[in-house]
């Protein structure tokens, strides 16, 4: 039992394609099926994977999209927040929460008090980064 | 910029923490903030991270839980598709597409031409199992 990938359904996937190497996924391999077309992303750092699925109207299972509850966020340590969300707005994604100061919600490693902002990408889903107090 | 984990939405944390135990994940992180509680789970094969966010009735982040399009599924490598099927069923998943052998719809590398099969977990997520032949 080993983990592979990530799986997230698209709309555009060279949109996503280009949102997700701005965050520094490798694209490494791209395809077709006979229900649509597919991308999977790596990330140098982590070790994880991504895959992106288009299925076009007319697929066996297309289904108009429909932003649900489940895929809560990606999450991310980053170095600066404040220049990460400028970056990420600049290919498309909008800021849910500005960068702000102080105790993150929810931390990746207690206690955490940095720097934390979040930003949607093209399809709704939130990208977290986190990173250190400003300044520091 | 360094991939934390991908974050889920879930109804009820136990379930799904015994869920992706039972997949092999090992809870590493739980705690408690002011809109919710949460848990993080690491794989020890393939470092990948999830964590698990159930926030209740009152929350300000609270909403009826809604499934969508966006979270496509998981994907995982295993030895035994039947087998996993299985065990997977035993904890509470449900069978989406029986194990066949074929070209799978999405393979991890092509060429690809194992055994697959998916199984919904808790909220819904698919699981996509994929191995080798039956009996190689």
């Amino acid at each position: 039992m080993r983990p592979l990938y990530t799986d997230l359904r698209v709309r555009n996937l060279d949109r996503s394609i280009r949102f997700y190497r701005t965050l520094g996924f490798r694209p490494t391999l791209r395809g077709r099926t006979s229900i649509g077309e597919f991308a999977q992303l790596e990330h140098p750092r982590g070790h994880f994977t991504i895959e992106l699925n288009r299925f076009p109207r007319g697929s066996s299972v297309y289904e108009p999209y429909r932003k649900g509850s489940e895929m809560d966020h990606f999450g991310f340590w980053v170095d600066d927040v404040d220049q990460w969300v400028r970056t990420l707005r600049s290919v498309g994604g909008k800021v849910k929460v500005a960068p702000y100061d102080g105790q993150v919600v929810v931390p990746p490693r207690p206690p955490f008090s940095g720097r934390a902002a979040y930003v949607s990408g093209p399809d709704g889903i939130w990208i977290e980064l986190m990173g250190p107090p400003r300044g520091r």
